[in-house]
């Protein structure tokens, strides 16, 4: 029989469409590491709710980390409070809720410095970890540790920010849209009477946009304008071909909306990332967050965009772990609070400090589409 | 009794969505110049159709234009081709029918180069064209003409074209956005049934964008994010609320579903052409293209889109004959290349030459919101 899972270290990035979960599970048993300390090797997990379904996210860190914890009596009643890194508005929105239901306390962490964490993490100490993709071909980036900064950092949650990294803790956001994954979504569901991201995906995954965007060639007569280098298949209006032939929505495939749709929001976000990359004269622009789902699609128009406009100066990639850039970044924060934290709170995350260097990390095996619950091997050391 | 009204010079931009046409229009009397030269006074006019609707069009210019002009027999035979200045994408789709229905053969004018000409011809010679819209204050610019360029000049049809110009007829297309007029009116007539792009902006005008934008004090319960400039009340996720609501399609009213998409359109518009007029440093970035109409909330969003992102450096300006750019620009273009022309077409097109002087255009009156008829008043002198 496998010895009992102990979960610790729980740290939540509650956005406006999804809440995101990193965590670290072991079996508990304490190793001697070579420097001497006490390690616990086990290894970070992912999960995700939707905000809408708090509740769900409730009650899976009741039953799966709380009741391992010692935090929580059998009958639900608290006897002490758990502080847990935090980020996200949902960290300001919901923090009454989990303290009332839960007795977690949320140690807030900024959003901003979360993503940025989050992704210095993964670019310094998970293998394999960003990517390029054009063409059909994923391409791993082999990051050079010296030469790291400065990046753009484009995070496509409900909405987009960007934000301009140079070094560790070292950042500014220079630029957003508000036309992202919620818009993506939001219209999706409109538009498609579709239930879930998912499904508007799938949806997407099959569909043509031409039926839906006006191209060039449909106003030019089937000619290009190439003067300016526009091939008549360029998509000249997003959704006007419903302008003039005389369909309504209901003799619309939904799949083609949602590929229309797919397309609007992930070239508009290469352009806008693009612009915003050469204002700075960067060079490297990473594309995280949920929206992405590592969709082929997606990263592809995203690439071509980026190419496109640079005329193939600058490049976009992609991070394997893009979902949960900002729970990363909370998580990795408690290295750095938890020694400086004087209240007495439960003794595992009271006591353990998460090693972040990186032979502690397995080799993640490469898969052509995330699964949400990919754990990351590691290692805390116990102090 | 009235002489009788003679019609001459048309020239026509066919786009995507709309056809616009400018003529000029006179009692035919002609009287003698400073200089010695015959001069023609009338005014230049104005006119619309949708592209779909193109046998509109063709009747209009048949039976307002073609009967005054001695081409058409009155059985409707032909007996004389016509070349007109025609630009846009319908300039290549149309020809023929346009050769087949009305004797009209096109002299195509290039799209970008249209553009253009009819802005410096506006700028250069209407009085009170510009004008900048903030705050529900609108201030006419004075132009100085020495003092016009580089500007850029963000062309809102179905799509969006940015091209910076540096004189006359020095220019280059640096970008655009798929995500136009066409974008505004094609999922605005999916989303909300409207017919039209009147209908829309009017609805659009009694609709509130917070019952479906995701605003930033949504996700942070309703605190604003400061550190980072974002107040609760900023757009976060543009169509965002469907995600969490619960609500379908039908659920929201078509006034706030317009407004929204009104607001987002315009939004991102303002973004990308600041984002582009910085890289080149360019200061004034007017903006144009039958998107705009004159709508007060739409030229507010651009606005304060261009005030917010340059943090109060670049400045929006608007123009009076916005809808007209391209078709002004093929009309003047009459002025540069008729006397080249060697081919015998009607008298009254082969021998007149656009007096474009800044002296021969009246003071057009200010209305708040431009009729799409509004008349220039102009003269030609007969060479």
């Amino acid at each position: 029989m496998d010895p009992p899972t102990q979960i610790s270290h729980l740290a939540l990035d509650i956005g406006g469409t999804l809440v995101k979960l990193v965590y670290f599970s072991s079996n508990g048993s304490e190793e001697e590491s070579r420097n001497g300390c006490s390690v616990v090797k086990g290894k970070l997990c992912f999960a995700k709710f939707e905000t809408r379904k708090i509740d769900d996210c409730l009650d899976f860190i009741r039953f799966n980390i709380l009741h391992h914890s010692g935090v929580q009596h059998q009958n639900g009643a608290v006897h002490d409070y758990l502080s847990v890194k935090a980020t996200g508005g949902g960290a300001f929105k919901f923090a009454d809720l989990f303290k009332e239901k839960l007795g977690i306390l949320f140690d807030k962490e900024d959003e901003m410095h979360s993503l940025v964490g989050g992704v210095n993490f993964l670019l310094k100490t998970v293998p394999r970890e960003a990517f390029t993709y054009l063409d059909g071909q994923k391409d791993f980036v082999n990051i050079d540790h010296n030469d790291l900064y400065p990046y753009l950092l484009v995070n496509i949650g409900s909405g987009v920010s960007m934000i301009k990294v140079d070094g560790d803790g070292k950042y500014e956001r220079i630029s957003g849209t508000s036309l992202g994954g919620g818009t993506f979504l939001g219209l999706g569901k409109l538009l498609t009477k579709c239930k879930s991201f998912d499904e508007l995906l799938e949806l997407s995954h099959h569909g043509n946009n031409r039926v839906i965007d006006m191209l060039v060639g449909d106003i030019y007569g089937g000619t290009d304008y190439s003067k300016i280098g526009l091939s008549s298949t360029a998509i000249a209006s997003s959704f006007g071909k419903p302008i003039s032939d005389g369909k309504e929505l209901e003799d619309y495939q939904p799949e083609d909306v949602a590929r229309s749709l797919l397309r609007m929001i992930s070239n508009n976000i290469g352009q806008i990332a693009y612009l915003n990359a050469l204002r700075f004269g960067l060079k490297r622009i990473f594309f995280g967050g949920f929206f992405i789902r590592g969709l082929e699609y997606t990263m592809d128009t995203i690439s071509v965009a980026v190419h496109f406009w640079s005329r193939g100066e600058a490049k976009a990639m992609f991070l394997r772990h893009e979902g949960f850039l900002g729970a990363l970044g909370a998580f990795t924060s408690y290295k750095t609070h938890s020694t400086n934290d004087s209240k007495p709170h439960h003794h595992t995350v009271q006591r353990a400090i998460l090693n972040c260097s990186g032979d502690s990390f397995r080799h993640i095996p490469v898969t052509s589409n995330l699964n949400d619950s990919e754990t990351i091997e590691c290692s805390i050391n116990l102090v």
